[in-house]
Protein backbone atom coordinates (compact mmCIF):
# COMPACT_ATOMS: atom_id res chain seq x y z
CA UNK A 1 0.00 0.00 0.00
CA UNK A 2 3.11 2.30 0.72
CA UNK A 3 4.76 1.77 -2.31
CA UNK A 4 1.48 2.38 -3.83
CA UNK A 5 0.65 5.56 -2.19
CA UNK A 6 4.13 7.04 -3.18
CA UNK A 7 3.44 6.32 -6.60
CA UNK A 8 0.04 8.33 -6.48
CA UNK A 9 1.10 11.43 -4.41
CA UNK A 10 4.38 11.57 -7.10
CA UNK A 11 1.78 11.62 -9.80
CA UNK A 12 -0.58 13.88 -8.09
CA UNK A 13 2.85 16.56 -7.80
CA UNK A 14 3.08 15.81 -11.43
CA UNK A 15 -0.11 16.95 -12.35
CA UNK A 16 -0.25 20.00 -9.95
CA UNK A 17 3.28 21.14 -11.53
CA UNK A 18 1.89 20.88 -15.10
CA UNK A 19 -1.21 22.59 -14.15
CA UNK A 20 0.97 25.07 -12.53
CA UNK A 21 3.34 25.63 -15.43
CA UNK A 22 -0.22 25.87 -17.85
CA UNK A 23 -1.77 28.79 -15.22
CA UNK A 24 1.09 30.80 -15.82
CA UNK A 25 0.85 30.20 -19.33
CA UNK A 26 -2.37 30.59 -19.68
CA UNK A 27 -2.79 33.33 -17.24
CA UNK A 28 -6.31 31.71 -15.94
CA UNK A 29 -7.12 28.61 -13.82
CA UNK A 30 -7.05 25.51 -16.22
CA UNK A 31 -9.33 22.74 -16.13
CA UNK A 32 -8.56 18.88 -16.12
CA UNK A 33 -8.87 17.69 -19.88
CA UNK A 34 -6.01 20.65 -20.43
CA UNK A 35 -3.94 19.04 -17.59
CA UNK A 36 -4.58 15.55 -18.79
CA UNK A 37 -3.35 16.84 -22.32
CA UNK A 38 -0.74 18.58 -20.88
CA UNK A 39 0.17 15.83 -19.29
CA UNK A 40 -0.39 13.38 -21.78
CA UNK A 41 -2.62 11.28 -19.65
CA UNK A 42 -5.79 9.93 -20.19
CA UNK A 43 -8.70 12.00 -18.93
CA UNK A 44 -9.69 8.82 -16.63
CA UNK A 45 -6.29 8.89 -15.60
CA UNK A 46 -6.23 12.59 -14.24
CA UNK A 47 -9.79 11.57 -13.05
CA UNK A 48 -8.74 8.67 -10.63
CA UNK A 49 -6.83 11.73 -9.05
CA UNK A 50 -8.96 14.75 -9.48
CA UNK A 51 -12.73 13.22 -9.09
CA UNK A 52 -13.82 16.23 -9.34
CA UNK A 53 -12.57 20.44 -10.74
CA UNK A 54 -12.46 21.22 -7.33
CA UNK A 55 -10.01 18.71 -6.35
CA UNK A 56 -7.31 19.99 -8.71
CA UNK A 57 -8.02 23.30 -7.45
CA UNK A 58 -7.25 22.19 -3.84
CA UNK A 59 -4.34 20.47 -4.86
CA UNK A 60 -2.99 23.40 -6.04
CA UNK A 61 -3.78 25.75 -3.18
CA UNK A 62 -2.24 23.05 -0.92
CA UNK A 63 0.70 23.08 -2.55
CA UNK A 64 1.12 26.57 -2.55
CA UNK A 65 0.52 26.85 1.07
CA UNK A 66 2.97 23.66 2.36
CA UNK A 67 5.66 25.91 2.98
CA UNK A 68 3.74 28.82 4.61
CA UNK A 69 2.22 26.29 6.96
CA UNK A 70 5.78 24.32 7.16
CA UNK A 71 7.29 27.70 8.50
CA UNK A 72 4.55 28.87 10.59
CA UNK A 73 4.79 25.16 12.78
CA UNK A 74 8.23 25.50 13.04
CA UNK A 75 8.85 29.12 14.15
CA UNK A 76 5.97 27.93 17.15
CA UNK A 77 7.83 25.09 18.03
CA UNK A 78 10.87 26.81 18.88
CA UNK A 79 11.64 28.10 22.23
CA UNK A 80 12.42 31.88 21.15
CA UNK A 81 10.63 34.95 23.05
CA UNK A 82 7.35 36.19 21.79
CA UNK A 83 8.76 39.24 20.00
CA UNK A 84 11.05 36.87 17.99
CA UNK A 85 8.58 34.00 17.22
CA UNK A 86 6.20 36.92 15.63
CA UNK A 87 8.56 38.24 13.76
CA UNK A 88 10.06 34.98 12.31
CA UNK A 89 6.03 34.19 11.76
CA UNK A 90 5.63 37.14 9.90
CA UNK A 91 9.33 37.82 8.19
CA UNK A 92 10.20 34.55 7.24
CA UNK A 93 6.32 33.70 5.07
CA UNK A 94 7.05 37.25 3.38
CA UNK A 95 10.46 36.48 2.24
CA UNK A 96 9.04 32.97 1.01
CA UNK A 97 5.86 35.37 -0.92
CA UNK A 98 8.69 38.10 -2.73
CA UNK A 99 10.55 35.29 -3.54
CA UNK A 100 7.81 33.83 -5.52
CA UNK A 101 6.31 37.20 -6.67
CA UNK A 102 10.45 37.78 -8.10
CA UNK A 103 11.03 34.67 -9.85
CA UNK A 104 8.06 35.28 -11.76
CA UNK A 105 5.87 38.52 -11.54
CA UNK A 106 3.11 37.55 -14.05
CA UNK A 107 2.44 34.26 -13.23
CA UNK A 108 2.33 35.69 -9.25
CA UNK A 109 -0.24 38.22 -10.28
CA UNK A 110 -2.11 35.38 -11.79
CA UNK A 111 -2.50 33.53 -8.31
CA UNK A 112 -3.50 36.59 -6.69
CA UNK A 113 -6.39 36.91 -8.76
CA UNK A 114 -7.48 33.26 -8.02
CA UNK A 115 -6.87 33.54 -4.90
CA UNK A 116 -9.80 36.21 -5.06
CA UNK A 117 -12.04 34.74 -6.99
CA UNK A 118 -12.04 31.04 -5.38
CA UNK A 119 -11.11 32.93 -1.57
CA UNK A 120 -13.32 29.87 0.26
CA UNK A 121 -10.54 27.61 -0.96
CA UNK A 122 -7.99 29.43 1.19
CA UNK A 123 -10.02 29.94 3.89
CA UNK A 124 -9.27 27.05 6.14
CA UNK A 125 -5.37 28.13 5.55
CA UNK A 126 -6.47 31.65 6.67
CA UNK A 127 -8.48 30.07 9.67
CA UNK A 128 -4.82 27.97 10.27
CA UNK A 129 -2.56 31.26 10.32
CA UNK A 130 -4.60 32.77 12.66
CA UNK A 131 -4.80 29.63 14.98
CA UNK A 132 -1.23 29.40 15.23
CA UNK A 133 -1.12 33.50 15.81
CA UNK A 134 -3.52 33.42 18.48
CA UNK A 135 -1.20 30.93 20.15
CA UNK A 136 1.63 33.60 20.07
CA UNK A 137 -0.54 36.51 21.03
CA UNK A 138 -1.17 34.29 24.04
CA UNK A 139 2.75 33.57 24.62
CA UNK A 140 3.37 37.24 24.33
CA UNK A 141 0.54 38.41 26.69
CA UNK A 142 1.79 35.81 29.12
CA UNK A 143 5.57 37.22 28.65
CA UNK A 144 3.44 41.17 29.85
CA UNK A 145 2.62 42.15 25.77
CA UNK A 146 -0.65 43.41 24.64
CA UNK A 147 -1.90 44.39 27.62
CA UNK A 148 -5.68 44.36 28.88
CA UNK A 149 -6.69 43.17 24.92
CA UNK A 150 -8.83 39.99 24.19
CA UNK A 151 -6.96 37.77 22.42
CA UNK A 152 -9.09 37.89 18.92
CA UNK A 153 -8.89 42.11 19.63
CA UNK A 154 -5.10 41.82 19.40
CA UNK A 155 -5.43 39.17 16.57
CA UNK A 156 -7.73 41.83 14.64
CA UNK A 157 -5.02 44.38 15.51
CA UNK A 158 -2.15 43.10 14.53
CA UNK A 159 -3.36 41.74 11.34
CA UNK A 160 -4.48 44.97 10.03
CA UNK A 161 -1.26 46.79 10.88
CA UNK A 162 1.20 43.66 9.01
CA UNK A 163 -1.20 43.71 6.16
CA UNK A 164 1.43 44.45 4.00
CA UNK A 165 3.56 42.19 4.69
CA UNK A 166 0.95 38.69 4.70
CA UNK A 167 -1.04 40.10 1.71
CA UNK A 168 -0.06 39.12 -1.88
CA UNK A 169 -1.65 41.81 -3.58
CA UNK A 170 0.16 43.93 -1.45
CA UNK A 171 3.29 42.34 -2.31
CA UNK A 172 3.06 43.15 -5.81
CA UNK A 173 1.39 46.26 -5.23
CA UNK A 174 4.45 47.67 -2.61
CA UNK A 175 7.70 45.71 -3.51
CA UNK A 176 10.73 47.22 -2.62
CA UNK A 177 8.93 49.51 -0.14
CA UNK A 178 8.80 46.70 2.37
CA UNK A 179 11.58 45.38 4.18
CA UNK A 180 12.69 42.93 6.60
CA UNK A 181 13.85 45.92 8.33
CA UNK A 182 10.93 47.84 8.37
CA UNK A 183 8.97 44.57 9.24
CA UNK A 184 10.77 44.27 12.55
CA UNK A 185 10.27 47.72 13.20
CA UNK A 186 6.76 47.05 13.15
CA UNK A 187 6.72 44.03 15.57
CA UNK A 188 8.80 46.50 17.99
CA UNK A 189 6.21 48.78 17.35
CA UNK A 190 3.49 46.24 18.59
CA UNK A 191 5.35 45.50 21.39
CA UNK A 192 6.10 48.39 23.00
CA UNK A 193 2.77 50.10 22.13
CA UNK A 194 0.01 47.69 21.45
CA UNK A 195 -2.73 47.52 24.67
CA UNK A 196 -5.92 48.38 25.69
CA UNK A 197 -4.72 51.46 27.03
CA UNK A 198 -6.83 54.51 26.28
CA UNK A 199 -3.89 57.00 24.30
CA UNK A 200 -6.15 59.44 23.71
CA UNK A 201 -5.89 59.49 19.41
CA UNK A 202 -9.75 59.39 19.23
CA UNK A 203 -10.74 62.10 21.86
CA UNK A 204 -13.51 62.87 22.87
CA UNK A 205 -13.66 66.51 21.36
CA UNK A 206 -14.47 67.75 17.58
CA UNK A 207 -12.03 69.52 15.60
CA UNK A 208 -11.64 73.20 15.81
CA UNK A 209 -9.66 75.60 13.95
CA UNK A 210 -6.29 76.56 15.34
CA UNK B 1 -14.41 86.35 -16.91
CA UNK B 2 -15.38 85.31 -13.43
CA UNK B 3 -18.75 84.55 -15.09
CA UNK B 4 -17.81 82.62 -17.60
CA UNK B 5 -15.25 80.42 -15.70
CA UNK B 6 -17.87 79.86 -13.39
CA UNK B 7 -20.07 78.83 -16.21
CA UNK B 8 -17.37 76.50 -17.77
CA UNK B 9 -16.85 75.21 -14.11
CA UNK B 10 -20.45 74.25 -13.95
CA UNK B 11 -20.08 72.43 -16.98
CA UNK B 12 -17.02 70.44 -16.65
CA UNK B 13 -18.44 69.16 -13.28
CA UNK B 14 -21.70 68.15 -15.23
CA UNK B 15 -19.58 65.83 -17.43
CA UNK B 16 -17.67 65.09 -15.03
CA UNK B 17 -20.90 63.67 -13.49
CA UNK B 18 -22.40 62.08 -16.96
CA UNK B 19 -18.67 60.56 -17.07
CA UNK B 20 -19.29 58.96 -13.45
CA UNK B 21 -22.85 57.77 -14.42
CA UNK B 22 -21.70 56.03 -17.38
CA UNK B 23 -18.41 54.51 -15.69
CA UNK B 24 -20.54 52.94 -13.19
CA UNK B 25 -23.13 51.48 -15.53
CA UNK B 26 -20.52 50.08 -18.13
CA UNK B 27 -17.74 49.20 -15.44
CA UNK B 28 -15.20 50.89 -17.47
CA UNK B 29 -13.30 53.87 -18.22
CA UNK B 30 -15.04 56.03 -20.71
CA UNK B 31 -14.59 58.14 -23.93
CA UNK B 32 -15.56 61.96 -24.17
CA UNK B 33 -17.51 60.65 -27.49
CA UNK B 34 -19.20 58.81 -24.84
CA UNK B 35 -19.55 61.58 -22.54
CA UNK B 36 -20.65 64.09 -25.43
CA UNK B 37 -23.55 61.41 -26.19
CA UNK B 38 -24.49 61.02 -22.74
CA UNK B 39 -24.96 64.85 -22.08
CA UNK B 40 -26.51 65.72 -25.21
CA UNK B 41 -23.56 68.07 -26.24
CA UNK B 42 -21.98 67.94 -29.84
CA UNK B 43 -17.81 66.48 -29.96
CA UNK B 44 -16.75 70.14 -29.86
CA UNK B 45 -18.26 71.44 -27.11
CA UNK B 46 -16.82 68.23 -24.79
CA UNK B 47 -13.70 68.89 -26.41
CA UNK B 48 -13.72 72.65 -25.73
CA UNK B 49 -13.51 71.26 -21.79
CA UNK B 50 -11.59 68.15 -22.20
CA UNK B 51 -8.59 68.89 -25.11
CA UNK B 52 -7.68 65.64 -24.43
CA UNK B 53 -8.90 61.78 -23.30
CA UNK B 54 -6.17 62.33 -20.34
CA UNK B 55 -8.06 65.50 -19.35
CA UNK B 56 -11.51 63.81 -18.62
CA UNK B 57 -9.74 60.97 -16.54
CA UNK B 58 -8.19 63.76 -14.77
CA UNK B 59 -11.04 65.91 -14.22
CA UNK B 60 -12.67 62.65 -13.04
CA UNK B 61 -9.43 61.81 -10.29
CA UNK B 62 -9.69 65.79 -9.12
CA UNK B 63 -13.18 65.28 -8.07
CA UNK B 64 -12.12 62.07 -6.67
CA UNK B 65 -10.06 63.62 -4.18
CA UNK B 66 -11.73 66.78 -3.57
CA UNK B 67 -12.78 66.06 -0.26
CA UNK B 68 -10.02 63.97 0.92
CA UNK B 69 -7.61 66.81 0.43
CA UNK B 70 -10.24 69.42 2.05
CA UNK B 71 -10.14 66.53 4.88
CA UNK B 72 -6.69 67.05 5.56
CA UNK B 73 -6.18 70.86 5.04
CA UNK B 74 -8.86 71.05 7.97
CA UNK B 75 -7.25 68.76 10.09
CA UNK B 76 -3.76 70.37 9.36
CA UNK B 77 -5.08 73.58 10.61
CA UNK B 78 -6.61 72.28 13.79
CA UNK B 79 -5.03 73.15 17.14
CA UNK B 80 -5.35 69.65 18.50
CA UNK B 81 -2.20 67.31 19.79
CA UNK B 82 -0.28 65.34 17.13
CA UNK B 83 -2.21 62.50 17.95
CA UNK B 84 -5.75 63.58 17.79
CA UNK B 85 -4.50 65.39 14.35
CA UNK B 86 -3.17 61.78 12.86
CA UNK B 87 -6.56 59.79 13.92
CA UNK B 88 -8.96 62.35 12.13
CA UNK B 89 -6.22 62.57 8.71
CA UNK B 90 -6.95 58.93 8.90
CA UNK B 91 -10.42 58.24 10.05
CA UNK B 92 -12.21 60.82 8.40
CA UNK B 93 -11.31 59.64 4.89
CA UNK B 94 -11.87 56.11 5.80
CA UNK B 95 -15.03 56.99 6.70
CA UNK B 96 -15.61 58.80 3.04
CA UNK B 97 -14.28 55.73 1.38
CA UNK B 98 -16.14 53.36 3.40
CA UNK B 99 -19.48 56.00 2.66
CA UNK B 100 -18.63 55.95 -0.92
CA UNK B 101 -18.19 52.43 -0.85
CA UNK B 102 -21.29 51.01 0.75
CA UNK B 103 -23.28 53.41 -1.42
CA UNK B 104 -22.16 51.26 -4.51
CA UNK B 105 -20.28 48.79 -4.43
CA UNK B 106 -19.87 47.68 -7.74
CA UNK B 107 -18.80 51.48 -9.02
CA UNK B 108 -16.35 51.27 -5.79
CA UNK B 109 -14.58 48.56 -7.02
CA UNK B 110 -14.49 49.72 -10.90
CA UNK B 111 -13.14 53.35 -9.71
CA UNK B 112 -10.61 50.98 -7.60
CA UNK B 113 -9.86 49.36 -11.09
CA UNK B 114 -9.46 52.40 -12.76
CA UNK B 115 -7.00 53.32 -10.07
CA UNK B 116 -4.79 50.64 -10.70
CA UNK B 117 -4.39 50.65 -14.21
CA UNK B 118 -4.03 54.62 -14.31
CA UNK B 119 -2.01 55.10 -11.08
CA UNK B 120 0.13 57.81 -12.83
CA UNK B 121 -2.70 59.76 -12.48
CA UNK B 122 -3.28 59.42 -9.23
CA UNK B 123 0.63 60.62 -7.83
CA UNK B 124 0.51 64.05 -7.27
CA UNK B 125 -2.44 63.35 -4.59
CA UNK B 126 -0.53 60.63 -3.08
CA UNK B 127 2.69 62.79 -2.69
CA UNK B 128 0.41 65.17 -1.30
CA UNK B 129 -1.00 63.00 1.17
CA UNK B 130 2.57 62.31 2.52
CA UNK B 131 3.82 65.87 2.73
CA UNK B 132 0.82 66.43 4.82
CA UNK B 133 1.65 63.48 6.61
CA UNK B 134 5.07 64.15 7.13
CA UNK B 135 4.34 67.94 8.50
CA UNK B 136 2.13 65.85 11.31
CA UNK B 137 5.00 63.42 12.03
CA UNK B 138 7.19 66.62 12.52
CA UNK B 139 4.76 68.32 15.60
CA UNK B 140 4.64 64.79 16.65
CA UNK B 141 8.10 64.46 16.76
CA UNK B 142 7.87 67.88 18.44
CA UNK B 143 5.76 66.83 21.00
CA UNK B 144 8.03 63.20 21.87
CA UNK B 145 6.96 60.67 20.21
CA UNK B 146 8.50 58.30 17.09
CA UNK B 147 11.68 58.91 19.03
CA UNK B 148 15.39 58.73 16.82
CA UNK B 149 13.68 58.30 13.59
CA UNK B 150 14.29 60.17 10.29
CA UNK B 151 10.85 61.91 8.81
CA UNK B 152 10.96 59.55 5.79
CA UNK B 153 11.36 56.40 8.14
CA UNK B 154 8.44 57.43 10.24
CA UNK B 155 6.68 58.00 7.49
CA UNK B 156 6.82 54.47 5.44
CA UNK B 157 6.36 52.71 8.57
CA UNK B 158 3.29 54.56 9.76
CA UNK B 159 1.53 54.21 6.08
CA UNK B 160 2.24 50.59 5.65
CA UNK B 161 0.72 50.09 9.49
CA UNK B 162 -2.32 51.78 8.25
CA UNK B 163 -2.78 50.79 5.12
CA UNK B 164 -5.76 48.72 5.82
CA UNK B 165 -7.27 51.87 5.98
CA UNK B 166 -6.67 54.35 3.49
CA UNK B 167 -6.14 52.01 0.54
CA UNK B 168 -9.66 51.80 -1.60
CA UNK B 169 -8.55 48.03 -1.90
CA UNK B 170 -8.31 47.13 1.66
CA UNK B 171 -11.74 48.67 2.32
CA UNK B 172 -13.21 46.51 0.18
CA UNK B 173 -11.51 43.24 1.06
CA UNK B 174 -11.52 43.94 5.14
CA UNK B 175 -15.01 46.05 4.59
CA UNK B 176 -16.52 45.72 8.51
CA UNK B 177 -13.29 44.15 10.31
CA UNK B 178 -12.09 47.77 10.04
CA UNK B 179 -13.90 50.26 12.41
CA UNK B 180 -12.80 53.67 13.94
CA UNK B 181 -12.16 52.20 17.09
CA UNK B 182 -9.69 49.25 16.03
CA UNK B 183 -8.40 52.72 13.92
CA UNK B 184 -8.14 54.69 17.12
CA UNK B 185 -5.78 51.63 18.93
CA UNK B 186 -3.57 51.69 15.95
CA UNK B 187 -2.82 55.51 16.47
CA UNK B 188 -2.51 55.21 20.29
CA UNK B 189 -0.16 52.00 19.18
CA UNK B 190 2.02 54.09 17.28
CA UNK B 191 2.42 57.50 19.71
CA UNK B 192 3.15 54.38 22.70
CA UNK B 193 5.76 51.98 20.09
CA UNK B 194 7.06 53.31 17.29
CA UNK B 195 10.43 54.48 17.63
CA UNK B 196 14.42 53.85 16.62
CA UNK B 197 14.65 51.81 20.00
CA UNK B 198 15.92 48.10 18.77
CA UNK B 199 12.95 45.97 20.42
CA UNK B 200 14.89 43.01 19.64
CA UNK B 201 12.20 41.67 17.06
CA UNK B 202 14.45 40.83 15.02
CA UNK B 203 17.21 39.16 17.02
CA UNK B 204 20.85 38.31 16.11
CA UNK B 205 20.71 34.26 16.34
CA UNK B 206 18.61 32.06 14.43
CA UNK B 207 15.75 29.42 15.03
CA UNK B 208 16.12 26.63 17.62
CA UNK B 209 13.67 23.93 18.06
CA UNK B 210 12.31 23.83 21.82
Amino acid sequence: MTGNETADGAEKRRFVEVAKRLIAERGDLVSRTAVATGASVSRARIEAVFPAEADLLDAIVEQWFDEPVAIMEEVLASDLPANRKMYEFFARRFVLNRQRYRADPAAFKVYCDLGTAHFDRLESYIDLGDHYLCELIAQAQAEGAFEGLAIGEALSLINQMVAAYTLSDMIVFLDDRLSEEKLGRIVDTLFAGLSARDGGARGVKGLRAA
